[in-house]
C-alpha cells in the first residue's frame, strides 16, 4: 500500500467535514458540574451512507437496538446523544422511550425519524428521564463549530474530551474526516463503554465504507485495554455525506487505499486518546508485538500483555519486573518459543533469546516513569506485527469504580 | 450420584493421611519475617501413583518441565518446594538447577531422584540461589505433623496458610485426602500462581486419578480468579499411597463417586480459601449460575462475572450497581435472554425477568458488605448451573503489586 499524505487538522473534531453541524446543552442527567453538558446532536446537511460497529455484549442497550434496526438501511442524517443515563436493562420502555428521543431530535431538526440515530451512556437499569431529554433536545443549538460542544457531551468518567480530524486527497479532490470519541473505564477489545463517532465529507460506497470502517476498529478500538469490561452501549459510527464531491470511493482503488488510511490514523489517534485517559490512568502503555507467525497472534499476545493486571500496577510502580510480561504473553494463545523472545522496554533490550540480560535499573525505571510507555517483543517466528494500547493500573482506579453509582 | 459421608479433619493438612511426613526450613530465598518458612518437603512413606495439572502458560519454569518429564510414569515420593524465586526465564541453567534440587531432597531421605518432584514461587527471571538451596535442603526435618510448617514455606504474598484434609469411606476402608494450598496474585482459571499439594492414602489406579483430579479442579481451581493472569509455575498434584489398604479404585464405581466428591470438597475448600486470600481483599465473592443451557455456559458465566473488574469494585464499594453484573453476563459468550433473567444480591431480588426491581438500597449495602458476597442469577433457559469465587479488587491489590519486586 502506497502511503498517502495525511494531515491532522489543528483544532478538528467531528464537525470539521463540510455539512456537518453539532450543538450540546445541559439537560441535568449528569450531577451538574462547571461547563457540565450531556446531552447532543450531530447533523449532516446532506443526507449520509452511514456504518457502525455496536457492542458484542449479547446484552444491548436500547439505543443499540435501534441503531442496529435503522442501520440496515445504510444511511442516516443525524445522531441524537446524552451522558448520564445509559437506557440500559430498560426493556419495552427503554425502546420506546429511545425511539422517541430519535423523533424529537429528527422533529427539531426537520428530518424524517427513521433518519435519526440514537445513543446513551451513563448508568445502566434505570428508565431514561424522558422530561429532562424532553426539555434538554429543544435547547440544543446546531453550529458548524459544535463538535466541540458535542464531544463534551458524551463525557462520563473522561478527564478530557477526544477529538480531532484529518484531511487527505483523492483524485484531486479533498475530503476530511472528523472523530470524537469518549472512554474510560470498561474499555477493551471488542468494544467497551465506548463512543466514537466520525463524520466525512467523502463519497464512499456503503460496503466498502463498512468494510473500512471494520479494519480501522480492529487496529485501533480494538486493540486498547483498560479493564477489560465490554458494556452494552458501545458504538463506532461514521457518517458519510459526500459534500466533498468525489466519485463514491469503492474497495481495491487507490482512493480506497486513501480513505482507509485516513480513517485507521483517526481511529488509532481516538484510541489511543481513549487509552490514555482510562480511568485513574497516569501513563499511556504501547505494547508491539512484532515477529508473530500470523497477525492474528500478534494481536493476541499485544492485547493480552497490555491487559494484565500484573503489567499495569507494574508499570503504575515503575516496577522492571518483566517476567510478568513473559508470563501474559505465554498465556495469550499467541504461537512463541521461549529460546526465540527479544524484550525491550523503550530502548532498552531487558531479554535476548529468551534470557534475560543485565540491565540498569535506574535506565529502566527511567522508561516506565515516562507518559508513554513503549513496550516491544519481537517472537522471532514471523512477519506479523501489531500494536495494542493500554494504560496502568492505579489506586485511583478502584476508588473511581468503587462508588460511581451511590 | 449417591452422597456420602465426608468429613473434614479438624486441624487437618498435607500430612493427614497416612505415611505422608513433611517438614521445611527457612533457606534465606525470602526477606526474613517472623516465622518465615521458604522451603519444604512431601515424603511418603510409601510409593505412590501420583498424577498432576500443569500450567496452561506456553513458558513454562524449569520445575513444570521437570514435572511434566517426570510424571509421565505416573509416580513419585516426594516433592521438594520453595518460595522466593520461581526460577521461570531461566533456560538450561534453570533445568540443572531443578534437577540438581531434586538430586538433592533424593538423596537426603535417600530415595531416587527420578521419584522426586520440584515446585518454585516467587519472583521470575532469576536464577535458582543454589547455595541457599543446598545448604537449605540439609535442614529440612521431616515429621507427620510437618504439614502445617510445609503450608507456610509455600506462602508469597498470602496472608494466611491454606490447609485441610477430609475423611471417608470406602468398602469398609477409611481413607483420608490431606492438602495444602497457595495463592494469592495471578489466579485465575486455568490455573494461575497457586501450587495445591494433595495427598491420600487411598488406593487408586492412575487412569481414574487423573480424570478425578481433572473433574476435580474443573469445579474449584479453575473456578476461581483473582486478577485474571496465569503463571509459568502452576501445579495441582495429587499423591496416592495406598496405605489405606483399600481395593484400588477405578473409575465407573461406588468407590469412584466417593473418592470424587471428598476431591472436589477439598480442592473446592483450598480454592474458596485462595479466593478469600486475593491480594488486598477484603471479601470472598461467590456467584452460582442457574438456568443455563449447558455447564460450559454456566461456568463461562460465573467466571466472567466474578473476574470482571467493574463487578469487583462494586462489591469492593459496596456499590450496589448490579448494571455490571449484567454487563459482565452479557458478555461472557454464554447463551442468555435478557427477558428472562433473574439476579439476587443475597437473598434479594434485584432484577426479574430481565427487570430491576425497586429494592432496598441499605440492605443491599448490608449483603455487599458481608466478608462472603453470594451473587446468585438464574437464565432460566436450562438446567445447568455452576459456582465461581472471587474477591473484591481494592486499592491494596494495586500498592502490592506495584512494588513486588523492588
Amino acid at each position: 500500500m502506497k502511503t498517502t499524505k495525511i494531515d491532522f487538522i489543528s483544532g478538528g473534531t467531528v464537525t470539521s467535514a463540510q455539512g456537518f453541524y453539532a450543538g450540546a446543552t445541559y439537560a441535568g442527567l449528569k450531577k451538574k458540574t462547571e461547563q457540565s453538558l450531556d446531552m447532543g446532536i450531530l447533523f449532516s446537511e446532506a443526507p449520509c451512507v452511514a456504518a457502525a460497529l455496536l457492542t458484542t455484549n449479547k446484552i444491548k442497550s436500547a439505543p443499540v437496538v435501534l441503531c442496529q434496526e435503522r442501520l440496515q438501511q445504510g444511511r442516516a442524517v443525524a445522531i441524537v446523544v446524552n451522558s448520564g443515563c445509559a437506557n440500559a436493562y430498560t426493556g419495552e420502555q427503554g425502546l420506546a422511550d429511545a425511539a422517541e428521543m430519535a423523533t424529537l431530535a429528527a422533529n427539531g431538526i426537520g428530518v424524517a425519524p427513521e433518519d435519526v440515530l440514537v445513543a446513551s451512556t451513563g448508568v445502566t437499569g434505570q428508565p431514561l428521564p424522558m422530561a429532562l431529554i424532553r426539555a434538554g433536545i429543544s435547547q440544543i443549538i446546531l453550529s458548524q463549530d459544535g463538535g466541540h460542544e458535542l464531544a463534551r457531551a458524551i463525557m462520563t468518567t473522561d478527564t478530557v474530551p477526544k477529538e480531532t480530524a484529518v484531511a487527505a486527497a483523492v483524485g484531486g479532490n479533498e475530503f476530511t474526516i472528523g472523530g470524537i470519541a469518549k472512554g474510560s473505564g470498561m474499555i477493551h477489545p471488542d468494544l467497551a463503554t465506548m463512543f466514537c463517532f466520525l463524520a466525512t465529507d467523502a463519497a464512499v460506497e456503503l460496503d466498502f465504507l463498512k468494510t473500512a470502517l471494520r479494519r480501522a476498529v480492529d487496529a485501533s478500538f480494538n486493540m486498547i485495554s483498560v479493564d477489560g469490561d465490554t458494556s452494552p452501549s458501545d458504538m463506532v459510527l461514521v457518517m458519510a455525506n459526500g459534500l466533498a464531491g468525489n466519485e463514491a470511493i469503492a474497495a481495491d482503488s487507490q482512493p480506497a487505499d486513501t480513505f482507509q488510511q485516513a480513517l485507521d490514523q483517526i481511529c488509532i489517534h481516538l484510541a489511543r486518546a481513549i487509552a490514555r485517559d482510562g480511568e485513574g490512568a497516569t501513563r499511556l502503555i504501547e505494547v508491539t508485538v512484532a515477529g508473530a507467525i500470523s497477525v492474528t497472534d500478534a494481536r493476541l499476545a499485544a492485547r493480552t500483555i497490555v491487559s494484565s493486571p500484573l503489567v499495569k500496577t507494574a508499570v503504575h510502580g515503575a516496577d522492571p519486573n518483566w517476567g510478568r510480561i513473559m508470563a501474559a504473553l505465554g498465556r495469550s494463545g499467541a504461537e512463541v518459543m521461549e529460546s526465540k523472545i527479544d524484550l525491550y522496554l523503550g530502548d532498552i533490550s531487558v531479554v535476548k533469546g529468551g534470557r534475560p540480560l543485565p540491565f540498569s535499573e535506574p535506565n529502566v525505571i527511567r522508561v516506565l516513569k515516562k507518559s508513554e510507555v513503549p513496550i516491544r517483543l519481537d517472537l522471532n517466528l514471523g512477519t506479523a506485527s501489531a500494536t495494542a494500547w493500554g494504560c496502568d493500573l492505579s489506586e485511583e482506579y478502584v476508588a473511581i469504580n468503587s462508588q460511581y453509582m451511590t
